[in-house]
């Protein structure tokens, strides 16, 4: 076997980590306040580089939604900042203590929340999540191995040398942040190899990234940001505040992992609600792909769906509407076709919610609310490293303790197992 | 692409799963109450096969310790009820409203526990393995694929029959517990495969088959289970209880993962501590391998150590032995060759006690007592599922929660986002 090519920068993170784990709150704080200082005294070279970026990006005929992705601005950088002083604000969670109890043998057995080690991430061609990452993973005393999209690996390098002269202004490891800066496809897979030096694998990128870990990591990794998400109008519905919930999960902002994809129709309000439902979606520019009952009542206003548009995560104004028999019916199709990120019933019937609620399992399930609330800073959790889809470690939006484990302290008076 | 030949099976998985996650705790106790009985019932049955198992065994010429492994007997099975009852008797963590907080916006957003769906187990020639692992299933509301060793398919079959039983008389689907019972090796790659249906995953085996679903595996791993345990002997240790607290460690159980396997010792207290130390473990049949330093004070009573010695999970009555410089050195050598376990430190000093603690993150840390606590039961947590030695999701011994999983709930008033 073939030595892995990024094993000494997997050796350095875990070494650098042991520097970070023993860092208190108030250290962290200053660190994240000196790279904040840092990212402003370099402001010219990094926009500088930014510009590279985007010519060289230009020149390969980039989509305009990908370009504006890449691009920094004075104004993106001064909100990249005030998101670092957000993270300053925050509880450290780490050290806390989860339990402690005395066993009967007099030994006190504590649980303590510690730092996971070294978070790997593979991103796309945002360089604010290079900042981003880099902040939350040090904040909970974390080293972080990036790897960017090979578009704007030159802001990265511009962003990584503002993060080392940070770390080294605080005597701190500089591999407490390291950047796979070569764009060889092949570091992805060394990447998903390094398990002795990774503890954590965050793919945030699309399903094929998704897939791509899921398939070959070695790394436990979080799987999510697919949402497939849902909302089930019921027959005791508020007819009257449907529109305005589902344009707001549809149409406030439709390329994120939260907006809605599907709407499910009891069928006993279909006459009633669609005609008019549909007309307010088609103003604000949704195009509707209808299965065939709802189609005879919106027939002008919508397209005929396929069986393969209610498995679509669509990220643009494309929203699928299906006719249900009943609530049963909605879990079924639900349970089927969802990604476990976000669904939501509307109902004013106590029982019918409640049989929602409980049949649905997804990451975050809502009675009367819009999808869209799924989200780190709308839970008040201060931070969002990811939207989990998965059910281990962590589910629906992670806060900062989703970048912590912890470990059991016994401490004994020379105690032997009896 | 072809079909995974255990598609049919998690599907039917995933399906029991939702007749059981609805159920309370009181149903879930009558279930494994009537698996009780129904073990009781078909003793003679179960007894036969296992019979057959053994038979079969002792011809393909299987060690006296697998065999033993292996074998049920009335007591064996009387056990296992005992067991049952005890896990009866535990609190049911399901449905636990984890937090709930009332957002600015009027919405109620709680977390609540859930079970997490279908858990696979893969585990060796052990038919007790297959109960336990139901019960602990059925308990917390999953469903459950097995795969044992293929020594004891017969036995597992009766146990399955009686499992199905207890389900089809409470009128749950026998798919809640379901048995790979073909030896084909090609299925357990299937049921890696299987993550569509399949939550998590975990191996109850030795490093092959760790190393197996690691490599392989697109469930989440739950990893674990082996050991490289220390103990560090400091010069302020009380050196007259170190030779009880090293003893217990290695010899009260050597094959289990919380033995220890390599002793570090102060080099300030090697000429007091080691001969008479090594001279008791001789006592005891342990066989010694010392590194240089040690063999010094001890050349009689030890064998030379090679450095791959430092790098065993032991599983027997050896123990490695290596003088260093201090706790730094001590730290150092666990960080290099632990398995992330159960470590322990023998001092009277704080700060040297406090460095520890804080510099070694494996799954339990010890101060003056022995690692062999490392245990669901020592802990009281009444039942363990495993042992993790990884850091997401659960670590150290894993009790039922650690089958569950959480969902976000959110009340609203047909609340939008603004």
């Amino acid at each position: 076997m073939t030595e892995n090519p990024l094993l000494a920068m997997g050796q350095a993170a875990r070494k650098a980590s042991y520097a970070l784990m023993g860092l208190g709150g108030e250290a962290k704080n200053r660190l994240l306040a000196a790279i904040a200082a840092r990212l402003l005294q370099d402001e010219a070279a990094i926009l500088a580089a930014n510009a590279e970026d985007m010519a060289a990006a230009q020149a390969a005929g980039l989509s305009g939604a990908m370009l504006d992705r890449l691009q920094l601005t004075p104004e993106r950088l001064a909100a990249i900042r005030a998101d670092i002083e957000t993270v300053i604000a925050l509880a450290d969670p780490v050290g806390e203590e989860l339990e402690s109890r005395l066993l009967d043998n007099g030994m006190r057995l504590s649980r303590r929340r510690i730092p996971l080690g070294v978070v790997g991430v593979i991103y796309e061609a945002r360089p604010n999540v290079t900042i981003d990452v880099a902040v939350l993973a040090l904040k909970t005393g974390n080293a972080a191995i990036l790897r960017g999209g090979k578009e704007t690996v030159r802001s990265n390098r511009a962003l990584l040398a503002s993060l080392h002269a940070a770390l080294e202004a605080r005597n701190l490891p500089t591999a407490a942040i390291q950047l796979i800066d070569n764009p060889d496809r092949g570091l992805v897979t060394a990447l998903l190899q390094l398990d002795h030096y990774v503890d954590m694998l965050i793919p945030r990128g699309g399903a094929g990234l998704h897939r791509l870990c899921i398939e070959h990591s070695r790394i436990p990794v979080i799987t999510g940001g697919i949402g497939i998400c849902h909302m089930f109008v019921d027959r005791a519905a508020r007819l009257s505040s449907v529109a305005e919930l589902v344009i707001n999960a549809k149409v406030q902002r439709p390329t994120v992992c939260n907006a809605l994809d599907t709407l499910l129709v009891h069928k006993a309000i279909v006459a009633e609600l669609l005609p008019g439902l549909a007309k307010a979606l088609q103003d604000q520019g949704v195009t509707l792909k209808a299965c065939p009952e709802a189609l005879a009542h919106i027939g002008a206003l919508a397209e005929v769906a396929g069986p393969e548009d209610f498995d679509q995560e669509w990220l643009s104004l494309v929203l699928g509407i299906k006719v249900v028999e009943d609530v049963e019916a909605a879990i079924d199709h639900i349970r089927a076709h969802s990604s476990d990120h976000s669904e939501s019933i509307l109902t004013d019937d106590l029982a019918t919610a409640e049989r929602f609620v409980n049949a649905i399992n997804s990451a975050a399930v809502y009675v009367n609310a819009s999808t869209r609330f799924t989200d780190g800073s709308q839970f008040g959790l201060g931070a969002e490293v990811a939207v989990s889809t998965q059910k281990l470690h962590a589910r629906g939006p992670m806060g900062l303790d989703a970048l912590t484990t912890y470990k059991w302290i016994g401490q004994g008076h020379y105690t032997a197992r009896s």
